[in-house]
Order: C-alpha cells, then structure tokens, then sequence
C-alpha cells in the first residue's frame, strides 16, 4: 500500500478508530487530571497502550523553563463540603470538577458566608459546574451548580480537602517517529484538563490515533519526522520548548489539536508567520486537505490567544504551526463546564477529525513542486493516449484540460496544491494529471 | 493623415472593407480545407488577391517541429455512402463537413451496424452535421444529421473515400510589415476548418483586413513591425514557433483572432502572463480600445484551453499574447456544425470586429509614456490659458482637475490608459489634458 | 508635567484657546485681505499678539518663484456703484466680498447693460454674495446678491474703484520651534480669503493655538522642530517652496490645515505617496489620533485639487503631508459666500479641531517602536500581576489579549498605531499594555 492509500484508511481501518477513540475517552473521562500529579501519568499510561513507544517525561519541580518555573506537583486525596447537618453537600467523588485545581490543604468549618468567597458558580448555566483552577497563586475553592449554591442555607460548613503541594514533576507525553528528514511535523495537545470530553479528551483521542496511523509506516515511507506531544496547557509548551531550543530549526509544519469530538465545523487558525505575510505551508495543506476531503473549513487568521500555539508561535520561535478544531474554545455553551461530557462527544465527529488529520499530513508528505519539461508549445499528448485523438470529442476535456493547466503551471516552485488553488481545478483531478504527465517524462519532480 | 486617422477609417473605407470581407467569406467558405493540403493553398491564394505580399510556407512532411512532426499531406477526391438501394446518401459534394477529418481512403460495403461506428452525429442537434477530425489516428469516418443517421434502413452500404495521405507539406501564410522598429506585434489566425463560417472565416478576413489597412502605412510610419499569421490551428502554430526561437525576444504583443462574425458581445482572454501578475500591455491596449470604441468587452483570465495562445503562451514562450474574439469558441449552439455558415456571418460584425483590431493596433501604436517637466509645485496652468483667471469659477474644473492628475502622475512610466485608471479621470479626458500640457512643454513623452 | 499632558491640554487650558480662537476669527473677520497686501499684514499682526515669535516674511513683486512670479500689491482705498439716482447700491463698506479681487481701478458711468458683465451673483443663493477673484488676469468687478442684481433698475451707473496694483510685495507669516531633532512638522493654512469665517479664519485660529502651545514646550521637550506657515493660498506655498529647496530633506510630516470651524465630521486627504503606496506615518498618525480622542474621520486618498497640499505633494516635492478639516472647501452650501460668516463658526468646534491637531502631534511626539524582550513563548503575566491567577475567570480577557498582542507584535519596527492597526486592538488599551509590558520590563522602547 502507498503512504497515501495507509494514510486514507480504509472504513474498517476508520471503524476501529473510532471506536478505540470513544472508547479512550471514556476510560479517561473519569480520570483526575491537572496541570501535574498522578491523572497526567494515568491518562499517558492508557494512551501508552495503543502507542507503545509513548515517552513519559518528567521534569522536575523548581526547573526554570523559559520565564517560567515547574510549579509543585499537585496531589488530592479527597476533597468534601459537610452541610449544617453534617451531610456531604459537595464531594469531589461526585465530580472531578467540584475542586478548584490546585487547591491548598484545608480543614476548616465556616459560615456560610465565608464558604461563599471559596465557591464558584455560573449564574447563567445554573445546572452546570464550571470549570476553574488556580496554578499559580494559593486558593482553595469549590466549584458547584449556581442552583445547588443558591440551596445552601445557613449554618457551619465543614469544608476538607486532603491535598498536597510537594515537589515532584511536570508530566507530559512524547513520541516521535523517525522519517526520511529530520525536520519534523509536530502535533501537540494538551492533556491537563480534568473530566472535559470535548476539550481535550478528543485531542488527545485524535492525536494518538493519528500517532498510531503515521507509525505504520516504516520510517523510509515517512518523508517527515513526526512528533506528538501531549502535555499540560501552556506550562507543557513552555517546558517543551525550554528544552529543545532547537525547535526553530527542526519543525517544519505543526498542529495544535484541540476541541475535535463536537459536530460543529471545522475551524483552522492560521500560523502566526502565515497571517502576517503570506500562508505557509501548513496552512496551505490544511486548506487543501479540507478541500480534498470535501469538507467545510472556517480559516481564521492568527490571534495570540487561544491553545499552545500561543507558546509555538511566540515572536522568538515563530514556528509554522496552526490551531486545528471543531467549534473553537469558548464558542459552545458546554465549554469548561460539566456539559462538555461524554454526551457531546460524537464518534463520527471523531473519526471526521481523525480523517482531517490524516489529510493533511498527507497533504505534507504528498507535497511535491513540479517541473513541466517540455514548456515550449504543448507537448503532442495525443500521441502519449493523453488527448482525444477524434477533433470535436467531448469525452474527457476536463481531463484534457487539467493537463494543460498542470503543464502551464508546473514551474518548478509549485506543488500540486497550488496548481489546484491557481488553476481551479480540483486537486483530485490535479493529482491524476500530475502522475499522467510524470509517467512519459512530460513532467518532472523537483 | 496621421496614422492614428489611418487606422481609424472613414465611414467609406469601413464600408469598403466590411464588403471584403463578406465577399471572402463567401468565396471561401466552399473550399474544403483541413491541416494540409490544397484548400489552405486556394484560401490563402483567395487572401492573397488582396495582401498581394502574403508570403506561403510550405513545411514538409516529417519536419520535427518541437515536439510534433509535420503529418502526412492529406488530399480527397471523392467521398460518399450508396444506400442499400444504390443512391447515394451521403456525398462530400453537398457539405465538406461529411466526411471526418484526414479519413484514410476505403471502399468497402458493410451491413449498417459496422457503417454505424463510423458514423458522427449529434443526437442534441438532430439536424446538424457536426464537424470532425482524426489528425493523428489512422480512421475514416462520415458526419451527418442525426436525423439522416435515424432514417438510415438495414442493408448494405457501399463506402468510398478516394483520399491520400502523402509525403507533402504544412501550409501557412505569413505577412510581415516592417516598421520602425524590429519588435513586432503579432496576429494570429486559424485557417484549417473546412466549411465553417465564424470559426473561421471570420478570423481570416478580418485579419487580412487588418494586415490591408495597417499595410496602407509606410514602414517609417509604423512604430512596431507587424506579422500576420494564417496557419493551421495547433500544429501551424507550433510549427511556427519551431522555426523562430527568436519568437521569444521579438514579439512585443499580440492578438490570436477567431469567431468575430457573430452578433454576441467581444471577448478578451487575457495573456498568461498578465493572469499570472499584472495585466500586460497588450491587456490594457484591448482594454482601452474596447473602451474608446464604446463597446463592451467581457475580459477573461488566461486558461491554457483555446486557438492558438495554447502555444504562444506555454511556459517556455510565454508571449504577451491575448486572444480575441465575439462569442468564444463553444459557447455558440452553431460552433463547430454545419450552421456555422455564412447565415450566422453579419457584415456589421465582421466591420465592428476590424474596428477593434484597428483601435488595439492604434492603442499600442500610439501608447506613449509621459513625464512631467515641471513638477515642483503645479506649473502657472493660468497663464497658459489652461486655469481659469477667475477664482471661485465652477467651469471647466472637470478639465483643470484632469490637468493636475497628469501633472501629478506623469512620472515617465505611465500611458495616458495607466494614468486614466489610476486618476478615474475617463481616458478621453486624460487624453486631452495630455495634449494641452505637452503643446506648452510642460508635459514631455518619454 | 509630560508632553503628551501639556499637549492634550485640561479643561480650563481649553476653554482659554476656546475663547482665544473666537476673539481671534471676530477680531480678523472684517479686515480686507486678498493675495497681498494689508489686509494679510493686519492679520498677522493680530496673530502675533499671541505668537510674539512669528516672524513676517515679504517677498518683493517681480521674484520668480518656481514657475510663478510673485504678482504686483493690491490696494483698495474705496469701492462702490452708484445707481441712477445717485445713490449707493454697492459699497465694499458694506461687505469684503463685494469687490472682485484683485479688481483694476475704474471711475466710469456705465449702463445696467455694460455694468452687467462685470457683476458676479449665485442665481441658486440669491441672499449670498459670491468670493470672487481675479489674480492673473486684469478684470474688475462686483460680486453682489442675485436679488439685488436683479433689482437693479434700468439707468446710467458710477462705478469707483480705488485701487493700485503696484510693485511691493507677497506677506506670510511663519513661526519655528526649534526641537530636539532638526526634522520638522510642517503646518500650513491661508490667510488670504476676506471675511469668510471657516474658510479660513478657523484654520488660522486653530494652526495660531497649535503653535502656542506647541510653543510652550521646551525645546529639549519637542521631538521634532515645527514650521507653522500663514500664508496666502496656490502662490504663498509656492513662493514658500521657492526659497526653501532643503524642504524634502527637511519636512518629516505636515498638515494643511482649513475649515476647522464648521460642525461637519473630520476628514483626512492622505498624502499623495501614502495614496500611492502604502499610508506614511503622518497619515496612521492622523488616523491613531482621531481613534484616540474617539472622533469620527473620514479618510480620503489623495486627489491633487485642494488647498497647499497640491503644492507640498507636487511629484517634485512629494511631501509627507495630508490635509486636515472638518466639511472639506466646496462641500457646505455657504462655501465662498457671504454665509461663511461668524455664524458658522462654533467654539466648540474650534477646540476640538485644535484638540485633534494636538492629538495628531502628540501622536508624533510619543511615537515610539516597542521591541519585544521576552518572545520564547509567553512571559508569565501572573506573576506580574497582569494575567487573572484564577484559570476560567473572564475578568480582564480584553487587556490580556492587549498584553499578548503587544509582545506578539513588537518587533522593534512597530508602533503602538501600528500594532493597534494590526491588530484591531484600541490604541487606548494597546496604550495601556505597552505601559504594563514597559514597567516589569518585558517591553523596551527601540
């Protein structure tokens, strides 16, 4: 099989993935993940089953990355709210989210009134928990449904979270597969986020599938090398980052996935080189990947906010990699709250992802610049079974056509993509005419 | 005269040159031509009677011509189909459209199943014979009304093609006016179709009009040489280019003319290279042309489908060649069948097509660059008589504010055309403010 | 206090230039000016009261200058038609404008019939009296109501017209403040027009107020130096021009400055290059000032009619200068009549015309390219105090994102106009992060 036949999958091959996505995310939704601690190390250790060669990093507390620090590793053993009448009122065995992320230790009963300015709660969604944390300054703090807060009544509450900041390490996920080149395609999401399915649960599903597709091949089908990175939001791009100062050199195309097991449509966030002059590579691929698979893309210029691309395309590393989701962050009622469970997951939308992914790093792997090698006249293409041979037939002029467009453009600087974007043509039909003209040395690769 | 009133014509001499035309058309249109052979030689004698230094090439047979060979000469005597009761139902001699192009000679009788594989016909234009070619696959093969076809009884039919295919030539007809200077703009048409009137007969005589009237200038009175090119579509072409690698260095712009007897409106396909940048000269000359006539002009990219620019436009030439025509080719119900005939052909067409080619030749001849010789502060217009001395008067302000534009943009790399489109000032009226500011020296032409 | 503080005035500062400005257009509404002469001497005297520093230039009649020739002085002594009773229907007494500038002296008795060529009136705006002028040519002339006109009895009429045309001189006044650097902000208004209000009394006021506190700068405090020109319009800037040869060293940016008075909307004419190419600096500035003071700006490319800028912005010169006012000259009905009269003029409008020209130098004055310090990945913000430390929290998203676009952004050849433009950012909040990047120093001014 040809990479680009491994990289299409077959329906079966599909089938299988996306039932080992959904499956990955329900195995890992009820995990207790943040930006350190054991729930990063489980969540790498299923994603280890399926991709044996997964690295687990650990770097240490207190290491200097970038302007930034490994914070304290974060470490709870429960986490509960006794009422007046000493019931349980929030237990973090009921949710995951019901804890404010890194939480100090406390054991403390308090009115109602101090318990307040510890609670967290969205008065426009009052059915949803909201998700919250505070990294990087001490707190302590519930997060609940506003109409269970707006229940509470009066009285002492007996507030206990069994947890502990200690050094120990950040956590991430690392797998790279070698290719022809040493540059590399790098695809990274983030694997910080507690019981959300969408966000990130489908990154990480996606982007392990996609890991498990690129490593069937053998490293001389690989143009690219390839890594995948799963690490914690922000600090895990930033360490990431600290320790391979050679990024800048290395990466030639990436991905930061994210928020891709919702049906809502594809959105693409330009790299940030490519919204400032114009489009590179990735976001070229990205396009005509969309287009090759016929599916709908929204393709939305570089902001500096957003996933970890915020660290990738930082002015110092500038690096071509765009953002690729489904509904973006922040644009669906469910995000950060209890509502992005399981339920917004779809498996199709998954598999949809996954297919996407695979497009365009076939889109990578597959782009090549083309040299027409006879530019003076057309070449005689009859004579090559490439052109009707009965003047005024109509059979096959959009083929015919598409040679002529290929052999008019090929000069050299142009891949089969932008032969398609220049001439109108659709890649499909592009991609045939190419190999039609390489076949009798009408058209060379570069 | 100047030239510009030379290549405008009088009422008389368009008159004189529409009934040209006409009368050409209808003596050409029985004479059956095809890629070789003796009916371009009779109609390139036809144009000869009124370009008496047309000069005809002959190119023989097996001449590599980059990268075709010139084909066998191809020669009918006689050509029909005896019905099963022994008449004659289809014969050369009522339509030249009958029998498919370059057919190799056969006499045979065969039931009317075998007949049938032979037979063209378009079942969407029942009544139509459509118009057929085999330039480069051994075939024979007749074209008729698919109503004919439907009428044809079981039985035998008896089949002669008395044709030869031999060792001969590829004719063409060239014509070359000298004139200031060596670069030359060129104009080339498509004298191959048998019996079909705008495509093109049309081109034929309007071109050949054209060479007469820009031939009616002295040499010292043409600012480019012209060359006029009547040759077989595709191969001509290419044959030509293969005999003038100087091609490359000496033509300045050009014009590939067909369909321009029709009513429909006038078509402008680009040249390759103005699609791929900014338009080219030749563009805007067409453009402004179409503009100072008064007519419109439905301006389209350069696609490597068409007549002859397929060639002149391959990467390796890549011309400044547009093409220019009525209704373009395909998009005519009458286009390549029998009713493209002399019905579809209107004298006014035919004149208001050559007035086209005329205004395009005087646009390049007279596109002229212009530099403003006084260009630090605006020069005193007033006492030139160019400003109104009284302040605060409303007339004439359309006039001064045309006047400022080109004082303001004249920097000696811009036309009168450029300077129209960059002001939004109407081309009539940057052409008058140019005239007033050069009479006082305050303009000068580069 | 800072320049940008003493540039943007307080309330009371205001009101005092508020003031100013009416007291000034009051005072200088009646004085008889024209091209030359004492009408243009008297209004720069007046100016001079607050400007001590302007100096008066006189520039002898016969001075060739560029292509003009500096014209003969204009006196008026006395102006008027008597009717056929012998009484007065016409007396400049009675209104600047009924004198045609630059009339030759005449005592004559003519008939209503020959009077009538040498009467100018508005049959539109029959109450108005028309400015009119006739510089270059030898005329004279009455510009009268077109009611009056067309009760003018039959009869013999005595016209006196007082006037010399004798060698003397062109008058402007020019004010220079020397700043740290020898590049200059030039700007330009007329002081030619007779009693009409905006046009331009309000440029005189606001461009005399802009100088003043310009002026009350240090000028170790002023960046730049500033030309401040009062000069008779077309032949003022010309003759300016004509003994300045080192201006398109010298000019860095400039503003022609009229009908400030009006209460129309801000327009901008850009600067010829800036219309050409991409907008220059004085035209973003401009643009930045009128976001930052929150007023409304229609902005216009270039078009070379207009006031001085036609002169500046001449190809020869090519300026860096835009022009800048409220209703642009010939857009309001009482343009160039006698209703441009005090009545049009609104205080209030005159100090927000004076406040966008502050803001426009201000923005010159401060601007300043920012360079990034920090750019592998993202600063850590929180511990700056300048990112929320509670994960989910939507407080301060906007400034985050002004933070984040800022150190995206500032490479050292970015302005804060400029990365606000880039990134559709308000120059108030990409004011405000720069200040918050500067202070912990994640930002340096390049």
């Amino acid at each position: 099989m040809s990479v680009e036949e491994i990289l299409t999958l077959d329906a079966v091959a599909l089938d299988r993935h996306q039932q080992r996505m959904v499956k990955f995310a329900h195995d890992a939704y009820p995990i207790f993940r943040s930006l350190t601690g054991a729930g990063v190390r489980e969540t790498l250790a299923l994603l280890k089953q399926d991709l044996p060669d997964l690295k687990v990093r650990e770097v240490p507390t207190g290491t200097q990355v970038l302007d930034w620090e490994v914070p304290r590793e974060w470490t709870v053993r429960e986490a509960w709210i006794k009422g007046p009448d000493g019931a349980i009122v929030v237990d973090i065995k009921d949710h995951n989210l019901h804890l404010l992320g890194y939480s100090v230790p406390i054991h403390e009963t308090l009115s109602l009134g101090d318990l307040e300015e510890h609670l967290y709660s969205l008065e426009d969604q009052p059915e949803l928990i909201p998700y919250r944390t505070s990294y990087y300054v001490d707190r302590w703090g519930f997060c609940i449904a506003h109409q269970q807060r707006m229940a509470l009544v009066p009285g002492d509450y007996e507030v206990f979270i069994d947890s502990t900041l200690d050094a120990g390490s950040l956590t991430y996920g690392e797998l790279v597969l070698k290719g022809r080149s040493d540059r590399e395609v790098l695809v990274s999401t983030h694997c910080c986020h507690p019981s959300l399915a969408n966000d990130n649960l489908s990154g990480l599903a996606v982007v392990s599938s996609l890991a498990s597709v690129l490593g069937s091949l053998k490293e001389s089908e690989r143009r690219y090398s390839y890594r995948f990175l799963f690490l914690p939001g922000t600090l895990g791009a930033i360490t990431w980052l600290a320790l391979h100062p050679e990024a800048a050199e290395t990466v030639a195309h990436g991905l930061v996935a994210a928020n891709l097991g919702d049906t809502g449509e594809f959105h693409y966030k330009m790299s940030r080189g490519g919204s400032l002059s114009e489009s590179w590579p990735i976001d070229r691929a990205v396009e005509a990947a969309a287009c090759q698979l016929g599916v709908d893309l929204v393709v939305e210029p570089f902001v500096p906010f957003g996933y970890d691309e915020r660290q990738y395309c930082s002015p110092g590393y500038n690096l071509p990699i765009g953002s690729l989701s489904r509904t973006p962050w922040g644009r669906y009622p469910e995000y950060h709250t209890s509502a992005d469970n399981l339920d917004l997951l779809s498996g199709a939308a998954l598999k949809g992802s996954l297919q996407l992914f695979l497009a365009v790093c076939n889109e990578l792997e597959q782009e090549k610049l083309y040299r027409s090698k006879h530019n003076q006249g057309e070449p005689q293409l009859g004579r090559r079974g490439l052109y009707r041979t009965l003047g005024g037939d109509d059979q096959g002029r959009e083929r015919e056509l598409a040679l002529l467009w290929v052999l008019s453009l090929a000069d050299g600087k142009r891949s089969l993509a932008q032969i398609a974007q220049r001439s109108g043509v659709s890649s499909e039909l592009v991609g045939w005419a190419i190999e039609a003209l390489l076949d009798p040395g009408l058209l060379e690769e570069v």
